[in-house]
């Protein structure tokens, strides 16, 4: 128990104190707070943490502003506004002003957070958390004028992750990372991305859609390689095809900047190639644990990576210490922090039917809003043969176009792989590539939670035409 | 049995004989010959039936083209193209072209579906068919020039429907159907849909998107009537909103034609309301059986709306004649007509797993290309109420503005509904309007078929940030 202890200069003492304003920390404070617990919610820069500030949300955004760009240039096949010439070589893009309306955008969000845990009765302080020897929390207001430290009964940290900079690369320094892209202020004419990951191929398929010149840097011959293979190879392939600069097998040796011109030159390991007149690298090569919080002081056991270690029940090693999110790093998704702050608010806080409720880690749908967007339920392919053996393993594919390119020239592939296991044909994978991917997956998500087999999917008459159709007609 | 008799002059016996190359037409008789059975298939004009020809597939193309002419006026403001003026009174769209295109893609369809008959060892012939009265079938060729007498050991009538015309109505045939929907060659600048179901909203929804000034009469209050009331009126409200002139409460008294102009003129018996100046007038009002088959000739029974009548595994009352589709009435979608065929020939031909096979025509999902999408499964909350009292249905509703038109000034809805049942909140109803409903459904529509609850759809994880992750964190 962290209860206040003689030394200490306790401004307030709370039933519960989150540190980090993320979608974790908001959704677990709220959630207390709704059954009577008084909250203190400790973050350092803006309500909505890295989602709603510099991931998901203007992420979003801005693969809505390249897809559109895309479609726009579809138009004229699709005999619209054929006085104008829609083609490539007249998109611009207007960085400046769409930044401005998406940071107004993601400022209207901070409010609707702040607002949201007024209403539920959470208090909130800006500030830096640390916790100091008497195990209680020491805040310093981001204006740096002031510390109050408060005690509470329970702790959640939930305080996210930020990105890794290759600090072995000499020059590194000159790229930048997902944070800073939301931060350019201007559109780079040439760019190199560096990192085979979902937020890699995300950035690299933006830049391209807006016109850059893009460059992805990648160690392996694939983008994605976490996903089953149907979607590693069909996004690499795509993105090639395309006119991605997709640099295969090849790492960053250094980087070097002209300091008149400040363009880069990227030294690859590959062929000894080199890419030149670059205004912008970004690194995308994984992300860390945000702590710095003195969890030292508390005795506070991380794994190597420097992430927190918990239990299923989101508990630390430390007494009445919790933590959730990117900073424990299972699972490291948005809504899958709010849920498991949910939960653990319920059980406790909440009535006696929530004191066993935890997060269910298995079978969490996630998607890549790469051009077209992938998403993926269970187990890979390659996972499920390794798990249940080759011979309990049925797999069904479908590669086609979608109706919408039957009008055009230049097709974009739709890919559905569905992987069952035993005779019932369990489905403990499902693989998707193409339009609206990301919106298709979660009803399919539904279903494969629940256990559905092959022949469930079949049982749910097509929706025709729609492209999900073919998930439930494959053979 | 239908075998052969005395005096007529048989060219050809079958095991089975399939009236009708629609959908359900040409799913029943390949899955028929896949397992052996000597089949033939007649079809009058084109391969596909409606589906193909006249309905889902070019209709969807044309909903593409308007979907894609309103994202086209969003790029400015997203700040693409902002050279070029994107705005509504540049738009233009080359009818005669797009339908070129549309049509050369239908008849690339056409042909697939007959190379897939002759892989499968359907043989078919193009006429048409009506029973003599020997109970064989006689086909006069398209070319008029010779006659046929098929005999065979079971025979599917599926002949699908048409659009019914109003024929009280004083100059009725100055206007066209759905049919003639496709056939025409030019945009009506200024056009009126008479109707208030799919077809109608989907058509007058898809000219408004081109740019034509569109006129929708209804004789209620709403459109869509036979969808959830949130479907109706989040659609109609949208529809006027968007500038669709929707008269309410109005059916047409008579419609003149200039015949100089060739224009119409269209009168409705509210309010005095007149339409002038009318380039095409498309009559919605409903659809009805296709038969003109000979089938007095049989005794086969028809009910009182024309439709064949049939029990639930597709059997008329004539023994070995069986009838499934529009022709029957029964949930008039392709992929139902689809999926009643291949189990009827499952159950005709098939192995003896399939011998008690029917199709299930409860919990079908079906949606609507409207502008945006709607789509439904299950009960109307109304229904759910009617059926199982107010007292143990619970509904969960959420409207909100997907992200996507956070960056517009210019809105469209999003509007979902879950009806649910009994203690466990079992979903009998989900109901959804706005983007990509049509694909979002389908997932679900697999859960709801498996029996899911409220608890089903929460427990799998959000999927950030989409639309439809709102359906499974609704509270």
């Amino acid at each position: 128990m962290l209860r206040n202890k003689i030394m200490a200069p306790i401004t307030k003492h709370y039933d519960y104190l989150v540190i980090g304003g993320g979608s974790g920390g908001v959704a677990s404070a709220r959630r207390a707070a709704s059954y009577g617990a008084k909250t203190l919610l400790i973050e350092g820069k803006a309500m909505g943490g890295t989602c709603v500030n510099v991931g998901c949300v203007p992420k979003k955004v801005m693969w809505y502003a390249s897809d559109l760009a895309t479609r726009v240039q579809q138009a004229n096949e699709y005999g619209l506004f054929q006085d104008l010439d829609l083609s490539k070589k007249n998109l611009t893009f207007n960085w400046p002003q769409f930044k401005e309306k998406r940071d107004a955008y993601v400022h209207r969000l901070n409010g609707i957070y702040e607002r949201n845990l007024t209403k539920e009765g959470v208090e909130y302080v800006y500030g830096w958390a640390s916790f100091n020897k008497d195990g209680n929390v020491e805040v310093s207001s981001t204006d740096g004028k002031d510390t109050s430290v408060y005690s509470a009964d329970k702790i959640l940290i939930a305080t996210g992750g930020k990105p890794i900079h290759p600090e072995n690369i000499p020059g590194y320094e000159f790229g930048t990372d997902s944070d800073g892209f939301f931060r350019l202020e201007k559109q780079p004419k040439n760019v190199v991305v560096v990192g085979a990951g979902y937020i890699g191929v995300e950035l690299t398929g933006v830049f391209h859609g807006l016109g850059s010149n893009a460059h992805l840097v990648i160690r392996g011959d694939t983008v994605l390689r976490k996903f089953d293979e149907s979607i590693q190879h069909t996004i690499t392939d795509h993105y090639v095809k395309e006119g991605i600069n997709v640099h295969k097998h090849s790492q960053v040796q250094k980087v070097e900047r002209d300091d008149k011109t400040g363009k880069l030159t990227v030294f690859l390991d590959h062929d000894g190639e080199i890419i030149e007149d670059v205004d912008t690298l970004i690194w995308t090569v994984g992300r860390k644990s945000l702590l710095g919080l003195g969890t030292e002081n508390i005795g506070l056991k991380l794994n190597e990576r420097g992430q927190v270690i918990v239990d299923e029940y989101q508990r630390t090693n430390v007494p009445e210490v919790y933590s959730l999110g990117d900073v424990v790093g299972n699972v490291e998704l948005t809504p899958v922090a709010i849920a498991a702050g949910r939960k653990l608010s319920n059980r406790l806080f909440g009535p006696e039917q929530y004191k066993d409720q935890k997060m269910d880690y298995t079978n969490v749908p996630s998607v890549v809003f790469s051009h077209p967007e992938a998403g993926s339920i269970g187990l890979s392919e390659a996972a499920a043969i390794a798990k249940y053996g080759k011979e309990n393993i049925k797999v069904y594919n479908s590669s086609f176009t979608a109706m919408y390119y039957a009008m055009l020239e230049h097709k974009s592939p739709t890919r559905y792989k569905i992987v069952c296991e035993g005779p019932n044909e369990k489905v403990v994978g499902l693989h998707i590539v193409g339009d609206s991917s990301a919106e298709i997956l979660q009803g399919f998500g539904v279903a494969v939670k629940m256990g559905a087999t092959k022949q469930d999917f079949d049982n749910c008459v097509a929706i025709h035409p729609t492209s999900a159709e073919e998930i439930v007609t494959m053979t």
